[in-house]
């Protein structure tokens, strides 16, 4: 009886702590978004001060994923977790450096931001806030998704990413026509660019991300399986 | 004596499973090192047939990475590994995930190669394949390091990503002057500047890999601090 309350006791506390590591992830994850929002603002706004609050604040995201991290360790060694916890414990590692990567490009725009190096044309500037959106709607399905370990929302946000890439991709190459027919300012040009292919790479972060809470749901490794081949694999492999 | 002699080779299958462990990550570096000698081989002599098997070949590093990332999880599950163990395992982890976007980063150059989509100028392709020697050098020190955990080799390839961000920057510049004075095939130029961009990612890439490595020596999480401050910072906490 000893034992038994003494092991209910044990894994009580282990739920804690991994519900308290998921929190973690979740307001890490938060915070990621609340700097794409903000930067979002400071493009349309054209405001320097609130781009330069956010590449400030890219230190406490830094921060927030050794302090993750170092969570993980700690819990594995402490707690010995069996299969399916462990791999929630490693899963968590890996997203966490997805996390803190969006958060360098997010951080990479707003420095264009600061420099007042963004936007150029209204209509150009006005498609990239656009994808932005997009972008910030992915990056909440997907923490949304990982809050819940639902691998259907999972695979319905791994799906927006698509129609993010397309519609990068015209604007890619709007922006070079406009290049081409101005052919000035070059580097502002490319500024525009690389902020567009930041935007671009979240997407591809928010995808990595999906694709670990899918790997979870099922138990087995799903990633770089493309989104075309990969309900149907999982069906063959059930 | 019986136990003892338990433990000892409980120990030493541990043992040799990490230097197996270890050994699939060089083996996997190895692979993406070869991928990158490739597609420079590939830019210099317009070899597209050379740029295919490159991106034929990223599946392999793909499931490379998959493998090891279950022995990860299979080592802690049985061995419930001690604290420098388990933070060794945990950094392999996440450095395959390094190595593995190195491998994308690889891929999304030989698919222009493939296209026929590099070089344009005789010196543009020249300055480029130099930085891809400086990039390759920089991934050989990079695994060296990693495989003989040693901080110093670490710090000092770390440094070289300055000198490889430089000669970016100031080929960056020098295509930009290009682009704006032919301002024809703008998306050719682009293709160019996303290759050299790619490139310059290993290089943070590997600077990653490095922080790991210092992190893992020190036994404290060095990243996020700018290299600057990195051995000052480094020295205060001694």
């Amino acid at each position: 009886m000893r034992q038994v309350e003494l092991n209910t006791h044990i894994s009580g506390r282990f739920n804690i702590e991994l519900e308290n590591l998921r929190n973690s992830v979740m307001a890490m994850g938060g915070e990621v978004e609340q700097q794409l929002v903000d930067t979002l603002k400071a493009i349309s706004t054209n405001n320097q001060g609130l781009a330069e609050a956010v590449v400030l604040n890219d230190l406490k995201i830094n921060s927030m994923e050794i302090q993750i991290d170092e969570e993980c360790l700690r819990i594995i060694a402490k707690r010995h977790p069996t299969a399916s916890d462990l791999r929630l414990i490693m899963t968590i590692s890996k997203a966490i450096a997805d996390i803190e990567r969006m958060g360098d490009e997010i951080e990479r725009i707003a420095k264009l931001v600061t420099r007042n190096k963004l936007p150029a044309s209204a209509s150009i500037k006005s498609s990239m806030l656009q994808i932005g959106q997009q972008v910030t709607a992915m990056m909440r399905g997907t923490f949304d998704a990982f809050a819940r370990q639902d691998e259907d929302a999972a695979l319905s946000v791994y799906e927006q990413d698509n129609r993010i890439d397309s519609e990068y991709k015209k604007l890619l190459n709007y922006t070079t026509l406009e290049m081409t027919r101005t052919h000035d300012d070059m580097e502002d040009w490319l500024d525009i660019l690389w902020a567009l292919r930041s935007l671009e790479r979240i997407g591809d972060r928010c995808k990595n991300i999906c694709e670990y809470i899918v790997s979870l749901s099922r138990g087995r490794d799903v990633r770089h399986i493309p989104l075309e081949n990969l309900q149907q694999k999982l069906d063959a492999l059930s």
